[in-house]
């Protein structure tokens, strides 16, 4: 099935990934290169889980999640299976996210630092707790089959306005982290007298907006958006005409696309139109 | 015009402007209370202003800039004065995060300190590039008569996108902003002890972000919006009758709503059924 500006999407999608992966690659050097290494010992290579498990889950992979409906090569695929994937996604990056809450609530523990006292902790935990009710949420409505149709489509807008201020949330919190950390965590150096670690960690924190906002573009284009109904048609219906069998209706391994609500789905698509009605 | 969930808006802007009024009555307080006061002396009290303007203008004009068409009672305005408003209150707003910017600018010249080291200002001088850049676009494309509707059309996803990034952004900012603030400037604590002054700043923070939630939710309901083309005929042929006057068509002072794009305005308007589409 064609997308409208496919190339478009394309350059979005290859710049959120290709910006993702350097987001984990800086928190990654970070890490092990002006910090102290990844280590379960309750010490401070105990704490730099976190960080590194919250940009890799929290972020990363909760963004993938969220748009991979809009991968056009996957409308082929079963809306259950997409579902099965977006929540296995969702799955994982939770339990990063849970990880990484353990490493730092292990490492005050440790090292007798309270918990829970700074902004960046209580807006951190009300993101996590929120996103576990989306979880338990999404996975009772949209996979349990005794769900019905309407409370599935009355949830909708709620599940879609959560996950991406979860999403954005989570974003502005590793915001608030980064910052906290530069000013505790520098060692020889003052954040203020701009160490090389901190425009460092400074540049992690400008590609974490970017990447978020990437996604949300994305996510956010009607003209993008999976057809809501697909029937596929997979009619391997012509062999090689060497095997001397009759050829039918000359269709070869072609997709057919059945859209029962060719109405709405062709007003939906036309995302340009549904932007701009307000522009007198 | 009757809106759809009338109720329900009317709840969601009456707690979002409640919400803003608290967060400004917290900075104020935060300022007046725990801090050095407002003064322009290059001092902390200068420092001040930096905190109660971004709130107020950045944050909390910003935000009523934004979901000012969605009031229903303003639908029988013209939309170029509802784009006057629009365009008024985003400038207001834009000149206190400007004179917010002269403070803390000032006042680190004043103290030796160096300007634009931390994320805090990467991220909050983007996002004031950026609303500049917004604001100028916005007037040229959406004002200037002379600009062909197809351009306004064109642009509208991106002004909308853009003017909702730049709106997070400045949120998350404030976040890290508060984040700053709470381990440089508290006098004779810590963070981590939780001082009351501490505790109140986060509650500021907490509040910042649930403004910014209800008035990014207010304004992404389909069936919030301003509908796209009105015509307002005030039919003043019904005065009293004992005026003698023949009274026309049993109209007394009727607004009578004419859209021009009939099909693609119900269509609009039907949000549930918008938003949606695939539950299945």
């Amino acid at each position: 099935m064609a997308m409208e500006n496919f190339k478009q999407f394309l350059f979005a999608l290859a710049t959120a990934v290709l910006v993702g992966f350097v987001s984990i690659f800086f928190v990654l050097r970070w890490v092990f290169y002006f910090k102290e290494g990844l280590a379960w010992d309750g010490g401070l290579a105990e704490f730099n889980w976190h960080p590194v498990l919250t940009v890799t889950g929290f972020i990363f992979l909760q963004g993938i999640a969220i748009v991979v409906y809009r991968l056009p090569w996957t409308w082929k695929c079963s809306k259950l299976m997409m579902k099965f994937i977006h929540a296995g996604l969702n799955i994982l990056a939770f339990v990063f996210t849970v990880v990484s809450l353990v490493a730092v609530f292990d490492f005050h523990n440790s090292q007798n630092i309270p918990n829970m006292y700074s902004l960046h902790s209580w807006v951190g935990l009300a993101a996590v707790i929120l996103y576990t009710l989306q979880l338990v949420l999404g996975v009772c409505i949209y996979l349990v089959p005794l769900t019905p149709t309407y409370l599935r489509a009355a949830f909708m807008p709620l599940h879609i306005y959560s996950g991406l201020f979860v999403f954005a949330t989570a974003i502005a919190t590793a915001l608030m982290g980064i910052t906290e950390k530069l000013i505790f965590g520098l060692k020889d150096s003052k954040y203020k007298d701009s160490p090389p670690e901190a425009t460092f960690v400074n540049v992690l924190g400008v590609l974490i907006v970017v990447y978020g906002a990437i996604i949300i573009w994305i996510v956010t284009r009607p003209s993008w958006k999976r057809p809501s109904e697909q029937v596929l048609v997979s009619l391997s219906t012509s062999p090689r005409e060497s095997d001397g069998t009759k050829v039918g209706f000359g269709l070869s391994q072609q997709t057919v696309c059945v859209d029962p609500e060719g109405g709405r789905e062709a007003r939906k698509r036309s995302g340009k139109l549904e932007d701009s009605g307000q522009v007198n």
